[in-house]
């Protein structure tokens, strides 16, 4: 898996930028988006597309259009999130936030820019495998994914849950929007990028929807566990937030439970597809053993 | 004319809010979604891509979606730029701006919200003329327009020469892709939904062009001659926000000269094509005309 993971991150982290400089626009505009986009992610979404076109036999450059708007929009989200009208915060993966880097005006666009060069990204992608029936379909499905219906919807109802004590139930539906969704959307865009049939495209789904629960209840789990170091952010910065957490609900071994639990319903759409030994196998393994 | 105008402002005013209520989200993100949408605007551009179709002699429906999401992201556009991080404006064509009348993290997702739709409108238009083909055609031009290279650089350059004193061809340059690169692309993506040829395409672009500029300018001489009522906001709030102006460079007279200037040259392309009898025509005079 290892090979695979740094061939995936050196392409994303090759081409990133690039479809960004190549923009005629203002530097400072630029260098903004840069700032974010470059600010040391993990790339888990690029890496479940990839996976899922490895786990075909396809080769990853044709996802790779795909795969860099994904991280666009993932990006921006960030951005916007970070900003002081929302969750207010001043370090992002230790290092300044957009807004505190450059200004608000700067981050609330460069955010804006990013979202609206992803939908760009896939209808210019080049490679035979993107026909324009399938790119329609992938601009379709990311935009419930990403948009109302998904995470933007998903942010404003975990805002709006703040400082409320939820039932594990309406805690999963926020996730499920707001981090869930785009995950999810990483697999089914892999999915139809490698020409995978309907009924194994669902499972696929529904494998990326237990990745995401998975996504999220060890990132609460980490929360608590981490130190600050490792985390990039403060530990604790969700009770201090007064925001419902898996741990919260559930206590520190309850959420744990529940992690194996979808954990294992991943796995268990991943064995019903004859993929268990894939290295998109591993990647939902370490999802679960990661440490940041 | 008129019949023309009414009968596209009732349809878009009709279909808007119901492609925002339809979808599943919380009920807050949609009524502000649609607050801003349903805020009377003038609708000039889906007046302008439906004014392509009617010169073409295409039903105005196939442009439905498209001329919806344009109508979502200029919508978008005006959201963000009232923040208090941006031009920090109050109210709008009379009434409180968005994050006046919600807050300001739902006004930055409601946009958020509205320009992620925006793609997924036209993904999913369903009439025969738009072709997977065009459709990819359009979102690829789209993000350009209203992205980095287009309207979200515009917006930010806008920002960076506020207090400093512009050459004319700095500010139609700013202008340019500030508001005339998605008005522009309202007539472009009617040339492309209504099927018009490759060079005919790139004069309507050239017309666009200078539509956009006679937009400008006339929006300039409002700012300066209008009274407060008609206009929906202060007057001589470019002068109070010390932004450069075509009045302010030129003075009032020279402005009306540029815009006659820009306005002939528009109807100029129109005669090429041979179009100068169309309702296109008379909107491109309304602009000139237009009180408010």
């Amino acid at each position: 898996m290892n090979v695979f993971v740094s061939e995936v991150r050196q392409l994303i982290d090759r081409h990133l930028p690039h479809y960004v400089q190549s923009l005629q626009a203002e530097p400072r505009l630029k260098e903004a988006m840069c700032y974010s986009l470059e600010a040391g992610g993990k790339r888990v979404r690029p890496l479940l597309l990839m996976a899922v076109l490895e786990a075909y036999g396809k080769p990853i450059s044709i996802g790779l259009e795909a795969a860099c708007a994904i991280e666009m929009v993932h990006t921006y989200s960030l951005i916007h999130d970070d900003l002081p009208a929302m969750d207010d915060d001043d370090y992002r993966r230790g290092q300044l936030t957009n807004h505190k880097m450059y200004d608000e005006a700067t981050a609330i666009l460069a955010g804006d820019a990013l979202l609206t060069h992803s939908f760009g990204l896939i209808a210019d992608a080049e490679t035979t495998e993107m026909t324009a029936e399938i790119k329609v379909a992938l601009i379709s499905i990311f935009s419930k994914a990403i948009g109302a219906p998904g995470m933007v919807g998903g942010q404003l109802a975990d805002m709006l849950a703040e400082k409320k004590s939820l039932t594990v139930d309406e805690l999963a539906h926020i996730h499920r929007r707001k981090t869930g969704d785009l995950l999810t959307f990483s697999i089914v865009a892999g999915a139809y990028i490698a020409g995978v049939n309907k009924e194994d495209r669902l499972c696929l789904e529904q494998f990326g929807q237990e990745l995401g629960l998975v996504f999220q209840i060890k990132d609460d789990i980490l929360d608590v566990e981490s130190d600050s170091e490792t985390l990039g952010k403060p530990v604790g910065s969700d009770e201090t937030n007064y925001k419902s957490t898996y741990p919260g609900l559930l206590g520190l071994d309850g959420a744990k439970k529940m992690l194996s639990y979808h954990h294992e319903q991943a796995k268990g759409y991943l064995h019903k597809l004859g993929l268990s030994d894939t290295i998109l196998g591993e990647i939902a393994d370490y999802l679960v053993e990661r440490l940041h």
